[in-house]
């Protein structure tokens, strides 16, 4: 174990890659295999519960590229694995100079298009896959799933609840910022604030209450230090009884112009806890005290709190299933040779063939605003419609200043109003229309002859 | 947006936590709340998909602990938060001087079973909560995952190929670790070399193959840059079409003394391809040719291969099925407060009650030396039985040397021999029985009582 390691962020190590990007790696360079080579990260198909995807990850992407890098200890380390010298002083010198196309984050996105190209010598275009799929594909999975919150609870105040229970430190800040990104308002995640500029939320745990030997005294302390923006946890012992409690206690707060902001529900029935609390607040004069609700929420909750039971709730914290994407943890994307050496390559896997070349996505609207199909065209073929893939990086520098997070969050908006009201619901609904050009299906022909003169070779 | 806290590792900042957290400790100190609290971690019920969970991420949780500390620029943006001077003075002290208890890694484990209890000043005790559930959670979650692999594929080789769609650099790290502890063989992400020293092992993509004109050149070339362990992908174009061009290939690499480790199949019917590649391989004097699948593997997946269509496969590349958990990409666990002040404390919630004070957990076994039943009990009471928690820290120092991740593996490789067979199934088994002794019943009531006169107030 290298000590000296221990300490750096792993997402900034050009060692958290898989191997065989190395051993490939190492056979390019000892073969002279550095000419350009085109490689397109796509989704191959939607889990039955997305009817769409958000793109969201470029910014850190981008960052990991700008700062790809082989530290000597690392060099070191894969050394005493084997390697050849020869191969190391390469990878010492090497740094990213290619280019990258990609829809800008917050683009709403379908099966098969890509949303990011990269286009660079061979052997930096196959060492980017592991971490580009491994920011890309997480931002995008949340940014997904969050979408489909703020179209069910437009106007709520929708709160990431999830650090605790995401997969590790970097998975809680990039859920963080997905979700935001998807119109989230914001996250209990501190590190998010400074971080990402995401607005910070917080209220108190059972622990709190629980420390105290009266349930009053513990909301009147925490109403004194946090006097402008306190949430109550009521569901420690018994939730009504509670709101009853902070009924009896807000006028002398209230003395002293301390009011409590909102309270929180944690379990049992929300619509019904909702509701009867709902009632106690009002009649005690405390109309103006928001109702936030929590506990193992998705979108389907949600969408039945508020369109079916109409509980009468705020806001809502969203934990555990949205910074895993409980339903659908992991997409199915793939990260592909599409061109080496000006010639286009494609894969015939079975069940996994993909589209050949350098691509681009036309999108056409309707005369109302609404996506009403996507075309997979080839880069330079021209055609109608909005292309998707814009200019990233040229040389390895950014082209110009990548979006920032809020207008991500603005494109994405604009995206998820755009989008054709059956896509909208939460249950499967017929696929957006995605064509092939004919001038793709002509090259993909023409790539399958050739290959398989190849394949008998 | 604080650029300085760009480039730390997101999980060592003190800011990796929950807002609540802070606004808490707000109060906490305000009110002079600093006496003694015990909190301990559980998981309240196991998904249907697993009769067992296994304890992981303690050395994780170690480190943190003992270098949790606010730096200035942290505290700089907590004070633009609005967070008063004189608690930021208190955070900037705040060092964990407390002790942990814990159930060595690697350890199997039931419901209701504390897992780890932190008693420190109900500050720290408390601060601790959201990055202890964040490494702890995840880990358990993914060595559970995978001892179910290991139970199953017993003697294969076994790698996990999950960092790409691993929920961030953290959890790629992460699954590699927990993998490696369950009984997996190794992985493919490499900087789990030099940070645990665990086996990293590689083969090569398709786009490897699609760069050549000529698959078998493909494969010559790789070779020989790989002389003693190369694995050949052989599904780009035809699989076993694939394979007789290893066997017309390979006595021209064994002139000069190359040997073809393995070859892998990543798509189509893995196991009707298995039997057909080991057939001609052997036809071909290539009997010591391994075969490695991959391709959207899981636990049932590679039971089915091995156990129902006894396909010759030696060993399995498992990726985003492992290390997102896939079937159950979460566990419903919590970090409660059992204890303040030399108080037992209980949250009675709706379907969320806890059990108090203080516990230990007591294994006995049956002759044969497999896992008879547990007992929780109160931790000064005594008992029958093997104390699953161990004294890891006291006063902020680590008690001994941790066990190392060998030693973990060694204990994992022991409790799973020790599990009841109906609990070694994929299927669902009968729960595993936790007893709570009269004692901890008895306290439970108690607490009830007391609490039902608090909430009163």
């Amino acid at each position: 174990m290298n000590e000296k390691m221990q300490f750096r962020d792993p997402g900034s190590s050009a060692l958290l890659t898989d191997l065989y990007q190395l051993t490939m790696l190492q056979t390019y360079y000892e073969r002279g295999m550095t000419d350009t080579a085109a490689f397109e990260l796509f989704f191959r198909r939607l889990p039955k519960t997305r009817n769409f995807l958000v793109a969201a990850g470029l910014e850190q992407l981008l960052e990991f590229l700008e700062n790809l890098a082989f530290l000597p200890d690392e060099l070191e380390w894969l050394a005493t694995q084997g390697f050849p010298r020869a191969f190391l002083d390469q990878l010492a010198r090497l740094r990213f100079t290619g280019d990258v196309q990609a829809m800008p984050e917050g683009t709403v996105f379908f099966p098969n298009e890509p949303i990011v190209r990269v286009v660079a010598p061979l052997p930096q275009a196959q060492l980017a896959e592991t971490r580009l799929m491994n920011i890309l594909h997480f931002q995008t999975l949340i940014a997904s799933k969050a979408a489909r919150i703020v179209l069910h609870a437009p106007d709520k105040l929708l709160v990431d609840f999830g650090l605790r229970r995401a997969h590790g430190a970097e998975a809680g800040l990039y859920a963080a910022r997905a979700a935001y990104l998807a119109g989230m308002t914001g996250t209990a995640t501190v590190l998010a604030g400074p971080r990402y500029g995401i607005p910070v939320f917080g209220t108190m745990a059972h622990s709190f209450i629980q420390a105290h030997d009266s349930e009053t005294e513990a909301f009147e302390r925490f109403a004194r230090s946090h006097p402008d923006n306190a949430t109550l946890l009521i569901d420690t012992y018994d939730t009504e009884a509670a709101a009853r409690k902070l009924v009896q206690l807000a006028p002398g707060l209230a003395q002293d112009g301390i009011r409590v902001r909102a309270v929180r529900l944690d379990s049992g029935d929300l619509a019904e806890h909702a509701h009867q609390v709902r009632r106690i607040l009002d009649a005690g004069g405390l109309g103006e005290v928001k109702i936030f609700a929590s506990s193992g929420l998705d979108e389907l909750a949600v969408q039945q709190l508020l369109a079916v039971q109409h509980a009468p709730i705020d806001g809502f914290g969203i934990g555990s299933n949205l910074d895993t994407s409980h339903d659908a943890p992991s997409l199915d994307c793939a990260y592909k040779l599409q061109e080496y050496a000006g010639v286009a390559r494609r894969k015939r896997s079975e069940g996994k063939a993909t589209w050949p070349g350098r691509k681009q996505v036309l999108r056409r609207y309707t005369a109302s605003g609404h996506m009403a199909g996507d075309l997979l065209a080839l880069e330079d073929e021209g055609g109608d419609g909005e292309p998707l893939l814009r200019p990233a990086m040229h040389n390895g520098q950014r082209v110009q200043p990548a979006d920032d997070l809020l207008q991500a969050r603005e494109r994405c908006r604009g995206d998820l109003q755009r989008l054709p009201q059956p896509l909208r619901a939460l249950e499967p609904a017929a696929a957006y229309p995605v064509q092939m050009s004919d001038a793709l299906q002509r090259l993909a022909a023409e790539v399958d002859r050739r290959q398989a003169a190849a394949a008998a070779g």
